[in-house]
């Protein structure tokens, strides 16, 4: 055990082969950190195990010696989810990506370190896809988007992870191994033990194999870009689609604000001004048609001041202000960048209010921010830039991300839409949850009585 | 406290208003089973609680005293999941039915008392209504189907009760009130106890308010009924209609006995073979005929030997046979009913098997039952029919369920997709859960260390 190191985790080599760990420190360096923007702690070991036998032989063996474990899969999120911040045992299972499709089940058996994208690639022959949609899906895994209970902008009709998961294989913190949920689409059969290990974070245990819902591949999407002349016209028009009997595959929302960092960034023409992205799903093509058609009778009643819709692969092209947003935000500012990632969701009808506040707490910090989000359910982010080498300039971006997270939870919304409590959202436990939080604590001692799961992530301490 | 009772509740005096509780025998006994056939056991009390403090009062002052409390909402539970198996308090919930349409957020805010029905009354001139759709709508409450995380025939496009859950208010055992989830869409914020909490049969603490989801009500339905030559070539319909792109809103199977059970009832022509019924929903008129015109096809490839389409309110003649199905199985023979309701769901592309072993062990055990459920989803129904003063045709009405319960758990399904566990399938909780079944018992002494909520439910005894 050197000087760099919290915890001796010599003790891998009892229970793992020589391959599939390591106490190098470049090796565990690179499981210090997420994308986000939480401080780095470089972990005393990497365990890489294959199988759920060798993951239950790691934990038990922890977690007799007290040592920290710490899962991992694609290093993705951005709330400090997986960072080590007690040192011990990284546990990364991005190598265990076994995928079986039961098309005829409409389920996929999956590990944990299957990617988003590659588990619909395999789907897709069968005409299936595992339907919670990320961002980041190139590289974040079916493992922490279980754990995250992640979803992205198509979660409006299709929801989050946790509406996809049948049944998880969970690894328990002493080494026991328990399937949680049955492979079936309905069940009222005792307590939901999967729904607790979806969005834990991997605080509570370890989820080695996952059977997830595989949906039909919409048939047919239609699209448009819906322009407005002012940010309460947009409103109007999401809060008549929502009532309108369609639900959308998606309904984004980018302000002016946004839309301008957007245009400076490309010759294409970009309107300035607050709009809507909207795309409909069908399961035929006169059924997208009028769905589309609606939506669009909808945004005119709401006064809108410019619409292009798009079929087959022009949808690409609306499309193209949304994917720009973030790009845009990095090289909006010669040496600044986004400082952190904005994921707040309230009440539907609360959320021109919410766009409101950002934009005042955005001009009173003096913080440049795009502000865009899933306006069908709530979900608003936005990304401050800083120079992150300016102290004051991050701390101002940073006292707007705590300032629209309280002004969320105090309308009724939460702290994080998609992105987990991490590191980042554990200070807003307690005004979120009340004393809740005391219910959530006793559940993980139950579960995890020594502590060593995933320490330091979701739940603030108790003196905090 | 009389000889006839367990527990002495004259406690209740000092916590509720005299009006709000009742020592009454004749009062306990209303209180004594639900609709199924196990056992009934008297309370020693009927508490009415009108508002959250209420309760909480009754449950402090219970807890200290170590008196088992079990709740009640409808009462119209068929596994004895509301039975005071151990005396004490029953809670009734029944009054406390608030609710408030919040249409912009498509929410409902509701009592646990609020009838499924009245609540898509107050919902449907907002255009809105409660999805998760059950057969007892009239008097099943919300309180009650989060309890049991109840569903129906929709379920297969619609979901369960777990997912148009958004937040409960949840009396803890010793009287602690706790908001589990917020009122939104999505959250990805500390462990869900809402999930802990629905499906846990009120063995872990009252729901005393619940924000649910509301959706928009289908714009178009379309429904036709669909007889095969054949069981296979029904099951080969299914397959082909849920790999087709489309998710029906209901697709039902019944088999040829079960038809047959049902032509001996009625005028109307009834075709007596193995049938589905179908039923498609759509955002248009156009979107509704592309997808009934789909499943046509689909079922066409399977063979399908008679079609009979319907649309507008023709619909319900389809349906005719489908809700005929209890009533004929309840009239079929002189002084014989409906013994128990066979509710297990299996893994999909499991449903023809599952059905063929209901045909072969009613056959062997020399029982009539109709064969019948929700082809989608995998959730299957049987009724087995007895004289209820002949103790051998009961036991072997049961013989049939637990039989088939244990092949449906088998083969990777479920005790119960719709009815939960109650008393009735306790006792397959080790088969169906193995040692998963010891982590919700750790729950279970976590949040109710003295076990006194809605005791002998759900979770085996350890030593049973």
């Amino acid at each position: 055990m050197d000087e760099n190191t919290q915890h001796d985790c010599s003790f891998l080599a009892d229970v793992l082969p020589e391959e599939r760990f390591s106490l190098d420190r470049a090796e565990r360096e690179r499981f210090a950190a997420d994308e986000g923007p939480h401080p780095a702690s470089v972990p005393d070991a990497v365990a890489r195990p294959h199988s759920t036998a060798q993951v239950s032989a790691v934990l038990a063996a922890a977690n007799e010696r007290g040592v920290p474990v710490t899962p991992w899969s694609g290093g993705s999120s951005i709330e400090g989810n997986p960072i080590p911040v007690e040192g011990g045992v990284v546990l990364d299972t991005f190598e265990m990506d076994d995928v079986t499709i039961r098309a005829a089940d409409r389920q996929a058996v999956v590990g944990p370190g299957v990617v988003y994208d590659e588990l619909n690639t395999a789907a897709e022959s069968a005409g299936l896809r595992f339907a919670p949609g990320i961002a980041a899906g190139d590289v974040a895994t079916v493992g922490g988007m279980v754990a995250n209970n992640a979803s992205g902008l198509n979660a409006v009709r299709y929801g989050q992870t946790r509406e996809h998961v049948y049944r998880l294989e969970v690894v328990l913190p002493d080494g026991e191994v328990v399937e949680c949920g049955r492979d079936v689409v309905k069940t009222a059969s005792g307590y939901s033990l999967r729904d607790l290990f979806v969005g834990s974070e991997g605080t509570l245990g370890v989820v080695t194999e996952a059977t997830v819902a595989l949906e039909p591949i919409p048939r047919v999407r239609r699209a448009a870009l819906a322009v407005f002349p002012t940010r309460e016209a947009a409103g109007e028009a999401v809060a008549a689609v929502m009532r309108s009997g369609i639900t959308p595959g998606a309904i984004e929302y980018l302000d002016t604000r946004t839309m301008e960092m957007v245009a400076a960034r490309t010759d294409v023409d970009v309107p300035e001004a607050p709009t809507l992205v909207l795309e409909v799903h069908s399961e035929s093509d006169a059924g997208a048609k009028a769905a589309l058609e609606a939506v669009r009778e909808r945004c005119e009643g709401a006064g809108v001041s410019e619409w292009r819709a798009a079929a087959g692969d022009d949808i690409d092209d609306v499309w193209q202000a949304r994917r720009d947003v973030y790009p845009a935000a990095c090289d909006y500012r010669e040496g600044a960048t986004v400082a952190v990632i904005g994921d707040v969701t309230v009440p539907v009808s609360k959320y021109p209010d919410i766009i409101r506040a950002t934009v005042d707490a955005a001009d009173e910090l003096g913080v440049t921010t795009p502000c865009v989000g899933h306006a069908g359910d709530g979900n608003l982010h936005f990304l401050p830039i800083a120079d992150l080498d300016d102290e004051d300039e991050v701390a101002r971006a940073m006292a707007l991300n705590d300032r629209l997270v309280a002004a969320a939870i105090d309308v009724g919304g939460t702290a994080t839409g998609e992105h987990g409590v991490g590191i980042g959202k554990r200070k807003f436990m307690d005004r979120e949850h009340a004393n809740a939080v005391d219910l959530m604590r006793e559940v993980k001692d139950a579960v995890d009585p020594d502590g060593v799961m995933n320490p330091g992530k979701v739940l603030p301490d108790p003196d905090e």
